[in-house]
């Protein structure tokens, strides 16, 4: 692992890192931020997962994530959304190819070779981080927004018992069935629509994947709300399986790091107190 | 003045505005932060002028102020740092011509002209804020980063009573003793150094000018601290008029605004605290 760049920020340091990730064949960056913290302590860890088009720096420099995780005691990790690097196919769209890894494992040419986010974030980049840096692995939180928030609900519903706190900002809660997913799903793993339902949470939860309980917040004037992110779809899920959920429309907000921002806090907060109670009681 | 963009953030609206200024000639872009408010209230206003390359945009994206703001209903504007467009000259240097206006009405060619920032900032620009905006002009506030921070220190000192507060960031306190300075104050103003000393903030305390207090951060492993902003003339200049600063050294943090993000909420109390009791005794 090789330090790109680190800043003190909070009393703590936002780190940008980079390594040479085996699952993708490509060095990947990502950052990190460190709270002040006690020598020797282990910190919990929030994942952050990005959206279409994004790479670890828009949260990093827009997210305003780092008062509450000082304040907390919360590491904050925010991966890529791609393998990156001239030899990686792509596609001229902004929702396919670099940018748009959807975390899944690709099934198709040319993308099965190197798109493998799936399991670079559900396996890799976690063993990186659990050595790296002074993180206690057994409390983890997961968010994320737009295809980061179906990034992070789908890989929470995949592997029950990893995650202790879930949330989202505005995610695409169902690919099977918007623009954005279909063509993402399509490419990626081919026509064979069973395929699709491991990386679709309302399938997930259809299929009896559970989460404890879930925050998610979503704009209400959010161009993309209608076709592609159809929140109402989670609502519906979470209600017949009785997962907890709070789904708050939040009145004129958009899809974009103002809104995001603006409840960066509370869903700090929100991880930060199931966190902390976890394994200390 | 026309909308650029306009987001909810924190319960207010985050936008961007252009308009032609009749200093510069040039079509001018700046952001404000409007917080929730009261329909009918007038909330005070605090400036914030950014350092060298940078435009409203940096500060709007990476400031983190909106919370603040928003709790203690503080407008806050960010202008940009020099006149823009195609026909506006400029040098191929970071630190002199377009986004290195240092805050100066310019007289030397091809500068005077447009490179009008000091009239634009004290003038234009505030009867426009005033016009278009819920601001009480008579609670204002000023702040600024590296060439910002001389541009609010330097605007606070000519024009005393107008700001209720004033602080900076990792400021340039004095052009006429660092080679950013000297290379925009000649290249601006000509080689009579006489003509400098408006824009030098310790020049403007030896000749008498006085602020009521003064706020100032700066991070100990600022690269541009020892030759550039030479923040120890400051505190000599305030000491000698009895300024009553508080000068704080921060350690281990750099010039960049993971630095400035880490104090904004600090320096926005600090004018909310003033600028809420100006005039309400």
């Amino acid at each position: 692992m090789e330090t790109v760049a680190e800043n003190r920020a909070f009393g703590g340091v936002q780190g940008v890192y980079s390594h040479a990730s085996a699952e993708t064949g490509t060095e990947m960056t990502f950052s990190v931020f460190v709270p002040p913290h006690q020598l020797g302590a282990k910190l919990p860890v929030l994942w952050y997962l990005s959206g279409l088009t994004c790479t670890h720096s828009n949260v990093t420099e827009k997210g305003e994530f780092r008062a509450a995780c000082a304040e907390r005691g919360i590491i904050f990790v925010a991966p890529d959304t791609s393998p990156r690097g001239e030899d990686i196919p792509d596609d001229d769209a902004y929702d396919f190819g670099k940018g748009a890894g959807f975390y899944v494992d690709a099934m198709q040419a040319p993308w099965a070779k190197t798109f493998r986010m799936r399991s670079y974030i559900e396996n890799e980049l976690p063993s990186l981080i659990g050595k790296n840096f002074p993180a206690d692995m057994e409390r983890q939180g997961i968010t994320g927004h737009s295809m980061g928030g179906h990034g992070a609900l789908t890989i929470a519903l995949r592997n029950p018992g990893r995650f202790t706190s879930v949330s989202a900002f505005a995610p695409i809660v169902s690919p099977m069935n918007c623009p954005w997913g279909e063509k993402a799903l399509s490419g990626y793993l081919g026509s064979n629509r069973d395929t699709w339902r491991e990386y679709d949470a309302c399938a997930l939860i259809e299929d009896g994947a559970r989460l404890p309980d879930l925050l998610v917040d979503q704009g209400t004037a959010d161009n993309f709300l209608k076709d592609e992110l159809k929140t109402g779809l989670l609502a519906l899920a979470c209600k017949k399986a009785d997962i907890p959920a709070q789904i708050r429309m939040q009145d004129g907000y958009d899809h974009s790091y103002y809104f995001i921002s603006t409840f960066m806090a509370d869903h700090i907060g929100w991880h930060a107190d199931r966190l902390k109670d976890g394994d200390e009681g």
